[in-house]
């Protein structure tokens, strides 16, 4: 049907009536005071939901543009670093270092397994002359489902005490608690397009008094991804280019959104809809394809066996209007992702997976019906 | 009053309230075959509105982040450039340049003047060992309300035969004529929030075979950036990173409303509100701060004498709800500006008109009551 879609892809995600509406406002001048109003206090929300007193700067580029930002401002041609890559986007992060003549050395697992810090300390560990200038680390990898151990992984790099540690926190924010200052993040990107329950068009990046102090001497070029731009201007509540000012409508009013809810209750109703879909899959017999241990709140991936991938996923697409993402490069047609990212509701996960037993039973896969919805619905009134 | 704000700014310029609806729509998966079609079509407009066969490439960016990647796909560290510069954007042109480690020879005018075509041609034809990679034009300077004479500029590139010629169109693509095909020009890059009727949130590039030509050579760093990504998307009607969906409707509907109006008659409008605005601050005695053979269509400056422009700037605001631009950089507090780009009425002209002749009686400002208004009618009607 028209009109009838019904996103559960990791991204874009399901955007709040609210937020579309505040979208479509008339625009107002980025340099007038009104403006200036808006950008304070999506900048103290920011902080809120990054739960730092970091600067979090907020750009008009996808979230690879952020992580660009992030990873270009803080670091020179031949520095050395190290990144993990068990995903398309963790080797997307190797390849910007690799554009911008770094010395990237690759820590990497198979797709679908988590990276393994004792790895991370191995490396961080031997090299006793501090020449590691950074560990970048996909948190949550969305191609594969699968979280990584952010926090072990940057204990090493704390206790080496030289490199930066840069997040790609895409997926993880606002699905999961990534406590910046807490556990010392020096720099964490992630996009409107996510967690924030926006449309994509915004990249933020939160950067820590630490890289701040690396950014003098980062001879990387640079000019609108450059940060020091941004933080020069986002300290007078303005913005070095012309921002997109219905985009900024929009996440004033997710923000106050997410105030309301609170976000120990967003990462709850994150990470019960995440158990409620593993044992929906279980129930169902179809494989999960990342471990309980390192599963992403924020997407669940799954390799079917008796039953194809794409044609799941077209089923769902043509007779529930229901959007489910598929496999990215090798994976394609092996694997299928649900995701339960941003402004989801329990409702919506029962709905997909009632769905999903339908469409199952459309492809002759033998199962045993209702087993996933009720495996689902117990997770979910627990 | 609240929500009755009336931007007579140069960007981000008014919107149409069935593109504002059209944001407002639920966001669809960027990888989907639904998505690929507004991209064919929204592709398809765009090279109409360039007058081009050219790749159009969309960014999710400022226009600073289009030009920006209009320029470091197609050089490298050490290439000689000329730039030229009578103005805000036309000086950060030349910053970008300096930031990669371009040669840059800047070719400047005040503020206010328009570019010497004559430079342009001293420096082409003496060099005979065709050292000189690009030349960088600002076809408008926003900054100032001047219209450079490309035509011309160009002409003299073309004759040089070596250089690519890249422009800023930011505020004349769509207020004027900017032929692609026909002048040949190798790189134009333009910004939402302006002639398009968007708000802020993309920018668009224009790349030419010739300019593709140097692409493989060119050495400057770029990923986000890196056009090249952008184009091997496009031809699948796809895109390298996740783009602003929202804003992909909303650009869908803005390009029908424009082939619905047509390309002369959109033309014609913004010089007969440019007409129309200068005949009134001429009939005001406020002089105009760019002559009529270099009056940018999208843009009037004006340096009131008798009366400070940033009073008027503050009861146009405070009482009757109109924002008009400053002058930036040393040239606040010295101009006004009065945006006439985009989704702008004859009728938007004089009640902006009116509400200055008004403003100018309570400022105690010596002049004809009414002459501005009809000044203006009598163009209009013309």
């Amino acid at each position: 049907m028209d009109d009838k879609l019904m996103l559960m892809i990791p991204g874009p995600t399901p955007v709040p009536e609210q937020v579309l509406l505040a979208m479509a406002k008339h625009p107002i001048g980025h340099r007038s005071g009104d403006f200036s109003k808006v950008i304070a206090e999506v900048t103290e929300g920011l902080k809120w939901l990054h739960q730092t007193q970091n600067d979090v700067l907020i750009l008009a580029s996808s979230g690879t543009g952020a992580m660009e930002a992030g990873i270009i401002n803080f670091l020179s041609p031949g520095d050395r670093v190290l990144v993990g890559t068990n995903g398309k986007f963790g080797d997307r992060w190797g390849q910007i270092c690799d554009t911008y003549g770094l010395n990237a050395t690759r820590i990497s697992a198979e797709w679908g397994k988590p990276l393994d810090p004792e790895e991370f300390r191995k490396h961080l560990e031997s090299d006793t002359e501090k020449q590691i200038k950074a560990v970048i680390v996909t948190h949550s990898e969305t191609s594969a489902g699968v979280l990584n151990d952010l926090e072990t992984i940057n204990r090493h790099v704390k206790a080496h005490g030289e490199a930066l540690i840069m997040v790609d926190a895409v997926t993880s924010l606002g699905a999961t608690s990534v406590p910046i200052d807490a556990w010392g993040l020096d720099v964490v990107a992630s996009g409107s397009q996510k967690g924030y329950m926006l449309p994509p068009g915004l990249g933020f990046v939160a950067v820590s008094p630490k890289a701040w102090e690396a950014y003098p001497n980062a001879k990387l070029p640079r000019f609108y991804l450059d940060l020091g731009k941004y933080r020069k201007e986002a300290a007078k509540n303005s913005h070095p280019f012309t921002p997109p000012v219905n985009m900024f409508f929009g996440l004033q009013v997710a923000l106050q959104m997410m105030k309301k809810e609170g976000l120990e209750n967003i990462f709850a109703r994150h990470h019960r809809q995440m158990n409620a879909t593993r044992a929906a899959m279980r129930a169902l017999n179809l494989p999960l394809f990342a471990p309980d241990h390192a599963a992403s709140p924020a997407i669940t991936s799954v390799a079917p066996m008796g039953v194809e991938a794409e044609q799941i996923r077209s089923v769902m697409r043509k007779q529930f209007d229901i959007a489910l993402a598929g496999g990215q490069d090798h994976l394609k047609g092996k694997i299928f992702r649900i995701g339960h990212l941003g402004f989801v509701s329990d409702r919506d996960i029962l709905t997909a997976l009632g769905a999903l037993e339908a469409t199952l039973q459309t492809l002759n896969y033998d199962f045993t019906p209702g087993a996933g919805v009720s495996a689902a619905a117990k997770v979910l009134s627990a």
